[in-house]
């Protein structure tokens, strides 16, 4: 099964709030109830949620018969989330197409297997710089879940990791827990767990000092957005995770699909960074009424990257600027 | 109430596993109570462990009667948990002393006594210092829980905040929230409720980047071992919001007494991390038999500390250099 996909006639998709307890595939029938599941995270990864986004543009054109009417839930789906720009780019291409359901299903597929092409492209450039830079065996640190879950199938950066494992080349995975969801603690491990590659947990804020005592050989990551600075947006907890990288003197990789770069946006100064209010924080731990601030993502400077890799590249530091 | 008391012959202490949502006093008679109350995080806080530890050499003089039952009572207290240097330095202080019950008692009374007037010149002293570093009404953000619950009453860090918000020189706080135990998330934000004092709640890898955008204007924690050279080991996470302050170019200030400081350990990689396993990571959102790296503690090397407040001195750099 893919982590999202059209099947007779209806986005299909494993709820990953359920995961690793219950693996529960959803079929979502109107653009409303896909809208819910991409603003709750049932599905999630900027990638994947370019793909439901596409394939959404075919349920409006399945449910809808005015023109308004279609536009106005083509707007709806692309600002269900603000910062990946994967889902409103996947929006408007297929978008575009109405209002012939016809072609806008075509494209929205063509959209779904881009991105399973991606995936392979990354793994392989990814676990070719890895080896370069990190020699046998190296423990890598991953945050959030970057996985097959947060594309089609696969990943991104987890991608690299699978790959690597494929070519004996892997010494092991620490995984970032990435409150508050803890998608990292849920999905990256289930996922780990599932290829047999052998993996530890960790919190987020023990990253930077378990590089600092060696205990990890390089950091690789997703992204949600690369600006044209080289600047990376990503899950919250990134950019510490970058400061201790280069503080512990070893490489901080993300690996995101080439649609993931946003060269009309010139740095992560221009990114509006999503506020995902209290309760996913305070929850039920803290004093009934206690707020939270909640950015879901970061800004890790281009100076801190020692690499991106996409589907097509490697390069460092501006995203308009020569591969390595 | 203070946070952990000697009463009517026993040891009473608030059980801080409980709080936010109960507020049960624990009324305990022998030293194997007391050692799991410390263990299981019932009683926490490097100064509050250091009076337990005292009170619980009282319990093992009422307890016991030979002299091998004491020592062994002794030296299961000392080792109850290996970080911090203060549990160890007031059980063999008042162990001394044995085996008369009395001397025993007053002197463990004197160790409570010592840290109430601790709490209040760290108070003074470190909003001293903020008030000179940040001027007027800063936003701090602290991590785990360093007020009267790590303490007997006030607290080390927090008593500073404390401290800034009664002479109205205090902007707001910023409370991480210290995965896994979630100190910072239960009890500091349950303390600065119960002063008015405004705050908000943050995941523990948003701290750098809040850092970056602004929206901190200093740090300032406790610490659980201040080493000659200045390392300060202190909760996990500690080092990844120094690296985040000095990246950002705000202080980074510890508050901890002086009986912190550890002349006798000559830097961070000298001491002994505890792990405390998996079980408080993987817990109940990752897939069963996840296994975790859990460091309960982590080192902030001198060179990015701004400076140390002890109840006696402000300094930067070795600890037996010259205070500021």
């Amino acid at each position: 099964m893919y982590t999202i996909d059209w099947i007779d006639g209806a986005v299909v998709l494993v709820d990953q709030t359920r995961l690793p307890a219950e693996e529960v595939y959803l079929r979502l029938e109107t653009v409303d109830a896909l809208v819910e599941a991409i603003q709750r995270l049932r599905v999630r990864g900027a990638p994947a949620i370019g793909v439901a986004g596409a394939l959404g543009v075919a349920l409006a054109a399945k449910q809808f018969e005015r023109a308004e009417e279609r536009a106005q839930a083509v707007q709806t789906l692309a600002l269900a989330r603000p910062t990946a720009v994967n889902l409103a780019r996947g929006v408007h291409r297929v978008a575009a197409l109405l209002p012939s359901f016809d072609a806008v299903l075509a494209e929205a597929l063509r959209v779904r297997d881009e991105e399973i092409a991606s995936s392979k492209g990354m793994a392989r450039l990814g676990a070719d710089l890895v080896e370069r830079l990190c020699g046998p065996n190296p423990t890598l640190l991953t945050h959030c879940n970057t996985g097959g879950l947060a594309t089609v199938v696969d990943g991104t950066a987890l991608a690299v990791v699978f790959e690597l494992h494929r070519r004996g080349a892997l010494g092991g995975v620490v995984a970032s827990e990435t409150r508050p969801l803890l998608q990292g603690a849920r999905l990256t491990t289930w996922e780990l767990r599932n290829r047999g590659i052998p993996h530890r947990l960790a919190v987020d804020s023990a990253g930077p000092f378990l590089m600092a005592r060696g205990q990890v050989d390089a950091v690789i990551l997703g992204a949600d957005r690369i600006c044209a600075n080289g600047d990376v947006v990503n899950k919250i907890g990134s950019y510490a995770h970058a400061l201790g990288a280069r503080a512990a003197g070893i490489p901080f990789i993300c690996v995101a699909p080439e649609s993931t770069v946003d060269l009309g946006t010139a740095s992560g100064a221009d990114v509006e960074i999503e506020d995902r209010g209290s309760e996913e924080v305070a929850g039920t731990t803290a004093p009934a009424g206690t707020e939270a601030i909640n950015p879901a993502f970061d800004v890790t400077p281009a100076e801190l990257v020692t690499a991106v890799v996409t589907d097509k590249r490697t390069f460092s530091g501006r995203a308009d600027g020569p591969s390595l």
